[in-house]
């Protein structure tokens, strides 16, 4: 045990992103969660006040001109955009992942034209992203065939419109095949809608570079923009002019404040906008975002899987044989920043683990989720965690 | 002149409610866009710093629980309820208005059934329920017909799935016929769904008691909820069952922590949820929602009446002859809570109030807006804003 201590201390040293821990609130917890809920960076509270009294308080209507609320959404996007592989222009933050998912699909149906009329949907993924491509896929004449992604390839052909997928699972922390999956629905002729939750902030993603042609993603996980956080929508330039929103607010309108009764959308990301932008969840977000000034994703992803591998080995010395199994690849390529491990009593587990100051979280029925958030997570946490698991463990 | 300024000071000494606006922050400009966004109250920057810095920063993911953040949706609903005439559990909060007109469209046409292929739109309305109105019809099979309020009753028939009315029109403030076109869409078996951005906290709307089906509403304005605060959606309770949601997201899930890949919709007012909820910008409008303690939506009213009348009493007595035009009807049957004077050189006015500390705002081309918002505009601001005005059209 001295040994893993040992090294976490030395892998602690080496890091050289080590430093950003300073930049985030933290207490003497081991806090796994940043893949539910990202710590809070501490410069945000000051802002948010300032956002508060100066810009609502005393200037209040003005701030939409003066303080750039109008271009947030836009503005917003623009920062996240580099962080998963975009050129700028092309994400636009607001409204839910739901929602953003419902425009995804509806737009990506419309732009798959006639004559396809199946969706594929990730079976495994997050459930709402089913539900949500439900509805579409009922309000556009298509219909849903869930498949897992292993089997996507195998159930595109000339009927599919779009394929939806995870690019990291939820629950298992499987890292999915982003660059094969969009070549081969491409292939078959479909678009690829990506969504970005578990990924993005923590692995690089290289929409731009893939020829991904929609994605949405949340910002309240890795990106550490508050608890509900709004969500972002990447339509890929060459879809932009033609890119046909389900929900075309008066904000996407080419001259909003011209208020016509007719609508012509705006050119850009813009257009994946619908009504008044939420300031104070999205200014809270734009300065959470200063946390990644300098950073590479790069070098994100590469303390993400030494952190990872460094649980997993602790977890495999410490905990007694049988008691966990992991779900997450052991395989690099196909592992996000989350561990996930299959435990029969995962509830129980989780709770007294919580107590003891090790906070991850539990999906249902037998699954515990750790996610290393590699901004704020070091290496001593990651032991400190497993050697408490196996405290839980042996009681 | 004297005289109206004496008549001011009597008013605001006899107002039961002046001692409101010490709740809010203010300076000694006239605010009178309150229409569009709603001053701070004063307490709500301590409150959010306490949401940011412990429940955010220090509770982390224990806050969805612990702070109660996972129901904010329909607990705050339930305090936006009374000021809407509603009973508890019909509104839940989340999302833009936008997004909430396109839900409530859709339930609308689906609970309407079929054989009923036309919805009736007001034309004369704020342009993005017409917008997504087009958009909810283009994805059901319905036709979008734009009616003026006027013209509604004769334009109801068999073919009338829904009627999308706005309660007061955002450019003239023209207050119109809840109870009877409500009842009017009744009588041709068709559904009421109101848009309330320009009448809650500002008059009485009574939904129960007219027997609306489906309505939405912001909360920046007259409800102070701060920049871009989430709107709401009343759902009637004689509906509930059965309404069916365009955007079923995962919190509207009657389990959503089951995780299931099969959508089974949560009763009640949750089943209008769609994705997570965006708790900084909502627990602002939760704190704002205090100013309303113990106050009376009937006073309110009566309170705004008078000012707008007195407002344009003064306005009338001080203001050149033909330089303005009230836009906004002189009944007060048929008034909301603002004033709108059409005006030749509107914007270049405006541009002039504002420099002389009248704060309204413009409606392209020649619309003067002057939003009265009785929680803390005076009858003193009234007079002012009059005798500025005049100073202005004079030069």
């Amino acid at each position: 045990m001295s040994d893993f201590k040992e090294r976490a201390e030395a892998l602690d040293t080496a890091d050289e992103l080590a430093a950003l821990r300073e930049l985030f609130i933290l207490d003497d917890s081991v806090y796994l969660d940043g893949n539910s809920l990202g710590a809070l960076p501490r410069h945000v509270p000051a802002r948010m006040q300032d956002v508060i009294t100066r810009e609502w308080g005393a200037l209040r209507i003005r701030s939409w001109d003066e303080s750039g609320w109008w271009t947030a959404p836009e503005r917003i996007g623009d920062r996240i955009a580099p962080l998963v592989g975009a050129a700028p222009g092309q994400i636009v933050v607001g409204d839910s992942t739901s929602v953003n998912v419902f425009k995804a699909v509806v737009a990506a149906t419309r732009l798959a034209g006639e004559g396809r009329d199946e969706i594929l949907v990730d079976a495994t993924t997050f459930p709402t992203d089913g539900y949500i491509a439900g509805s579409a896929a009922r309000m556009t004449g298509h219909r849903v065939v869930p498949v897992t992604p292993a089997d996507v390839r195998s159930a595109l052909g000339p009927r599919t419109a779009a394929v939806l997928l995870n690019h990291v699972d939820y629950r298992t922390g499987r890292l999915h095949d982003l660059p094969g999956l969009t070549a081969a629905a491409h292939e078959a002729g479909a678009l690829a809608v990506w969504d970005l939750c578990h990924s993005a902030g923590a692995l690089p993603v290289g929409l731009d570079a893939h020829g991904v042609d929609l994605a949405v993603g949340c910002t309240y996980k890795y990106l550490n923009g508050g608890p509900g956080s709004p969500a972002y929508l990447y339509v890929a330039e060459r879809h932009q002019t033609v890119f046909d929103s389900p929900l075309p607010g008066w904000t996407s309108h080419a001259d909003p404040f011209a208020m016509t009764p007719g609508y012509a959308p705006a050119d850009g990301s813009v257009r994946g906008r619908v009504g008044t932008p939420d300031i104070l969840s999205m200014l809270a977000l734009e300065a959470s975002l200063d946390v990644w000034d300098g950073v590479s994703v790069d070098s994100v992803r590469a303390k993400s899987l030494a952190l990872t591998d460094f649980f997993l080995e602790c977890v495999a010395a410490y905990v007694p044989e049988g008691r966990v199994a992991p779900v997450t690849p052991a395989a690099h390529a196909e592992r996000g920043s989350q561990v996930s491990l299959r435990c029969d009593d995962a509830e129980a587990v989780m709770r007294a683990l919580i107590e003891r100051g090790v906070v991850g979280d539990l999906r249902r029925p037998d699954v515990l989720r750790f996610g290393f958030t590699p901004l704020y997570v070091g290496f001593a946490d990651a032991e400190r965690a497993a050697r408490i698991l196996a405290e839980v463990l042996a009681v």
